[in-house]
């Protein structure tokens, strides 16, 4: 047995902040103390956190290891992206294992756990992209439920590559009612979107800002009431990715007014980016194509409402990273052809730490979007989003005064660019456990590939 | 020159009341007056309305007649249609023309005008349905508006038959905007309506109330909402027909909150039936089959307030008759095999007079939501749906205060049941003028087909 | 008998556009023709409108001739505030009788019998100012009612004047309930109001733009909605005058879209006019000093969508001018000792036909928001607010291709300033007839105080 | 020093639930820890919690011990009311000391003090009462904030009693926006209120029913509205008191939706009792008779609602006891002068936790409502509404299945009936700790008046 002792922190929880020690055996956390009390406790390892936050490690709940897009891959593969996680503070990832047309959920589930088995650095769990809604994959999600695999995701967008049709959202809505597993959408009508951008591209307009253009606003929230509408008929729950316009947060809120389940999350990119960085000189706006697209900066303030009011749920990431070279730059000439997606794994936790500073959310609120609630949301709790006797322990320390300037140069995602480039945020983890390991620890990687392993969701324990 | 003349009675418009005597010439209102100044205008045929309102004739912007729907024909043919309409004081129609998939608008077009050619007791204009979406159908839209044909139903319902999907839907909505044509929509999620009408079937709810749950009112929101928002993405107006649902209303309201040119129809099916009439014992409830379906009785005090504030803005018949015996028996043993429609074009006037009695609506406001918007949203004003010099002599010379008793017995309408059978409504068309001429008088009918001709219509003079 | 008969004009009345000449008896419109009808016609004037519009004279439903306010008195009597209504082509005003405090409303109707008997060149009506509501004063509704007089007007604003408590304005909505007396409300928080000013004049912030600072947009909103709240506890309908702000439109358009019968008007000022104003340099913004105030820009576009779907019903004045020199300059050093109110009932017309011009509305609503609408809503109908026979011969002739340069210069009110002066307008009365009197004629006034009679209105009729 | 030790409950608080032993030294906890490494852990006291919740002690920030309303008392004085809340499993209550009219809000605080002093059984803060809003009371809010009173309660409903009008209401929103302290509201239109009333009492309606005809829901909502702007426009918080309709929470929803901050609390009789109960028969009713009053039952899915969304924050009890006979009575003829309150103290805790059963809210949500946000709302957080190693030992060991018929025989509340008497709810504070000394256990009572000590609170910890 292993002990590990992190002394004069201040734990943070979502819900509670206190002066406590905190001590792990092996992988769990088993005991928190009032310092005094712990003054006697002895372990194998002790960390000083003193003047510094000790928070449940990040748990991430939208990545795209290793993705297929577009003729190309997602850049990270799970053993890139999850040390970059871990170097961000994030302890546990849920990436999405697709179903390709005309296979089955189960081949797509394992060609995944193929891809991340023995190479994570911190823990991970699938939730399933549904591409061929049918009997068959319908009747699977029975099965996967019962494995872990307690959340689909659907796409409104995308025809003739993940599309679904409305008549397969309600059916995997009132599966989904069911079996309890949590349907996520990609909220965006890709059938209008598809006729915008075929006229954008013969208008001339192939630049990356018109990228922005053709994902209309009112398109996104056009699908998020739809999506929550048919959630509605089905009586399901229902969770909206990486929502971006304030049209459709105002869906989400009127839904939520009249007392039903509707969930959603944001990603830092819609937070803190917008659609000026799309408008980049030269091919630049490249690097910042991700659908649903960024938005004009006035969208901010609204999703930091939200985020307070708990419209919005969650932080995630939808990290997604394609190199500029080569990967980006396949859409040069047509934007359409820009794989769309941003890395951001490393910096959420940073990034919304910093918005605790900026005065946009609290702290225990800063835990609650980041490592809680998608915890609560994809049924990883208690075992990940806090700090508790039983919890997995893990636990970062978190320095809130650190001064870092994010950048590819340093940071560690396996792509040639960062969304941030240049900026300052205050606030580093310092020292990164995962399940009782320290995997990072003052700016030294001490992590493994295949210490992560695949974590068995409950059902959404979000529900009230 | 034949002059007519109506003396004493009390002409209500949209706008106006007053006792007026109203003298036409040939097919051609000509003069108001005072009576006093009237006192010395002779005329070959003088009709004393004392005690009578003086309205302008009723314009029905949505029929149906001779409709090839799910195997069989709607009952009326033109000649039979507007008859019962000008019986019932309506002596416009505007009807849909019928695109064939695979073929043109044109060929539509021309097939109806075959139909409605020489037969017509009234006048008449189409709308055209759309059923292809497609590059030479949306190039025909320029033409056709050229030609009076100035409004181009979609379908979101229905897949398979008039069915289009968003992107369709979308390019005619930009279609529109550039030509003037207005987009009228049949808003309802049809292809999720088709997973529930496949669910009910399998589980044997096979009787005609089903009809009405698997029409779910929030699917009928759901695409209400979607029709506006495609259509604000095109910069275009659009029209809702035959809007049944309180949460399809809200939809409406909310987007005229906001300053869109988003406007709807209601019928009187959806005021004065209710989803009762859809449950009656056996297959009665075959009678009360159409789309949107008949909804639980407290929707109809939102529509009445939608009409009060104009959220809706018109009241049509969407008059589409079925007889019971061979065509709605269609549906024995499925409900979806019903054909969807109703009778209505004789009705319509006296229902809407007696909401006036009823305390729903004004006198004016049943003029401007019967005869006068209608015309103005469909581009045939000033020539109908008013009572001034200039202005086709369109003329319905109505009795207030005479009782009827609805009934298939002795209405006009070519179908073997009633909605209203037994129903007692005080007010009735005593003498209905068209182009000048009596079609209907005091019990008798007088016109002749092919008096009706077909009528060139400007495009949407009710936008602001 | 004198016969009047305008020719080959375009009729515009709320409802309809007719080429109709207008034949005209002594004080009434006695027939409205086809020109080839009318061709015969004899008259002892012929008015040529050729290239003209013919309207219904307007009808301006908020004036305060010679109204003491703040130790003056407003700078028209209703000798040149009536003369000056005429030339801007409006024909009928509704002034305030004001009931002073511990005297009754009889006393004040009868002070304002004696101000305008007499002396107007139109036709005038009164609502009644009740400023001291108790058992008296709601008695005597009843009976005023009896007399035409069946509109009160109750202050949420100025606490020590015209103020009163939630309780009295209760009191008077049961009342116009019981009377079918329609309440109209200023509603802003005077109370909280007067809070702030005092505030801004301790800070030293004396300059007119401190008006429109501490007259807050949610104190009006907060007013309007609680206005509306109290008449639905009453059961009666609510009229809110002059409407400036976009957070007080949404309160009209929500109880609206929940059936209430709230209406409410906005005038010219804060269509065209806006915050800036109120900011001019020097004390130059005292001639902007009304309220509710001005706002800022955005609030306008606000305005126009509610004119066009009507939760915006009427345009009126709240014409009360102060000259600049003397009147105004009460307020020098001290804003809240500026008379407040503006000059207006002269340019109405003119500025809402530019509004025309600029697509804001169309030509009917026009008519209907500026003659036809308030005309119904205070009872004044058919009498008043169109064109048919039998109604009052109030009638303009319009040239709306006329240019003019609105100007202190040249206008006719008794006041030493315009809101809008140098700018240029299009359109113009050309000629206006009063009860079928040429009152001013292509820039000659041919009216005489004491043509205008008092008018007794019915209760509103604009409720459905 | 003394330790108490709390072996194999489930710890809930208001974000996690684990099975956690608890270890106390003196009036703190110290530590928490997984059972088996607690183990080796000894303590003078050994609570077994198996198969008990062990949750942190109940915060009911909503009493009225002893107030002086109608004439008379409530029938709690502070040691029999703390004494019944801990009873029930509460062990914090913020009670309101009470500014009278005339006099400093120093002299309120004094007496209260004195009431409390060496007579709780546990810790109790004082929230402020200003019934007298000038220059002195509002500057006294500065020295009252820093000696830990910082809250100030202010009435919208009682003119001539506690009311203060909107410039009253404003200048205490601004006194709290510089000073931190957080006003809270009584929403209810008072004055509108007391017209009502009187006429009510005029036509012979005298039976306690008619309390909750003219307390209007509307009146409600309108308050609330008006609460929430007023806060606006000085830039504020607000936390509306005892809210209680559909129509209310609507209000404070659009609010929390438009990013203000808007904060409110529901009581349980809200969310158990309704009209129903006020109108049994005799004057059964008077026991029902609270402001807000109880509304019609179809009102509490709509609270629920609100819990579910965090539109409601915080359930208190508003406990303000009278007993039925001599008290209750003063109002036998006249439902005016029945004195306005409930018993609720002993009950809150066990009625949410049937919520929870019920389904209404989830078990971690129960435990935030009641304890945790509470504590944060008011400045208690962290000694207070968790159980984390240094807060305050105030915790109880709350038995799930317990099940218990409550009713005035068994209740520890000073007064002769119960609201819910005879209702059967399952769930029991077994043993309960207030600063680590055991004051109840099971069903024996071990506290001492003066255990309880007052607390100073910090400001608001509930804003982000």
């Amino acid at each position: 047995m292993t002990r590990t002792l992190i002394r004069n922190g201040l734990v943070i929880t979502a819900s509670d902040e206190s002066a406590v020690d905190v001590l792990i055996e092996d992988e769990k956390v088993v005991a928190l103390a009032d310092p005094a009390f712990a003054q006697g406790w002895t372990a194998d390892t002790v960390i000083d956190a003193t003047g510094k936050y000790v928070i449940p490690g990040g748990v991430d709940a939208h990545t795209h290891m290793e993705l297929p897009f577009g003729g190309t891959f997602a850049s990270d593969t799970f053993e890139t992206g999850t040390r970059a996680a871990a170097w961000g503070g994030t302890t546990t990832i849920v990436d999405f294992a697709v179903q390709s047309m005309g296979k089955s959920l189960r081949e797509g589930l394992d060609a995944w756990h193929a891809k991340a088995d023995g190479n994570c650095a911190i823990d991970y769990a699938f939730h399933m992209i549904m591409a061929d809604v049918n009997e068959g994959s319908l009747k699977e999600m029975e099965g996967l439920v019962g494995e872990g695999i307690t959340s689909f995701k659907l796409f409104m967008a995308y025809p003739g590559v993940f599309y679904s049709d409305d008549g397969k959202v309600l059916r995997a809505f009132q599966k989904g009612a069911e079996t309890g597993g949590l349907i996520m959408m990609h909220a965006e009508n890709g059938i209008a979107i598809d006729v915008l951008v075929a006229q954008a591209l013969a208008r001339g307009q192939t630049d990356p800002k018109y990228h922005g253009v053709v994902r209309h606003a009112l398109l996104e929230a056009e699908a998020t009431h739809r999506a929550i509408r048919l959630a509605q008929v089905a009586g399901a729950p229902v969770y909206i990715v990486h929502l971006s316009a304030t049209e459709a947060l105002a869906e989400v809120s009127r839904a939520r007014d009249e007392g039903y389940n509707a969930f959603a999350e944001t990603c830092p990119q819609y937070l803190f980016l917008d659609v000026d960085d799309l408008a980049r000189p030269g091919f630049e706006g490249a690097k910042y194509v991700c659908s649903t697209p960024l938005r004009p900066a006035e969208h901010q303030a609204a999703l930091w409402r939200g985020l307070r009011t708990d419209d919005l749920s969650v932080v995630s990431t939808d990290h997604c990273p394609f190199c500029f070279k080569d990967q980006k730059e396949l859409g040069l000439g047509d934007f359409s052809k820009i794989p769309n997606g941003l890395p951001g794994v490393e910096t959420r936790m940073d990034l919304l730490h910093q918005a605790v500073l900026d005065g946009h959310i609290g702290r225990r609120r800063w835990i609650e979007i980041a490592c809680a609630t998608p915890a609560k949301m994809f049924g990883l709790y208690p075992r990940k989003g806090t700090i508790a006797p039983g919890a997995d322990a893990d636990i970062v320390v978190y320095d809130p005064n650190a001064q870092q300037v994010l950048s590819a140069e340093t940071h560690h995602m396996n792509v040639d660019y960062s969304c941030y480039e240049g900026r300052t945020v205050t606030g580093k983890a310092e020292t990164v456990l995962s399940r009782g390991r320290v995997v990072v620890d003052k700016g030294e990687y001490l992590g493994a590939p295949g210490h992560g392993r695949f974590v068995r969701r409950d059902t959404c324990q979000y529900l009230r």
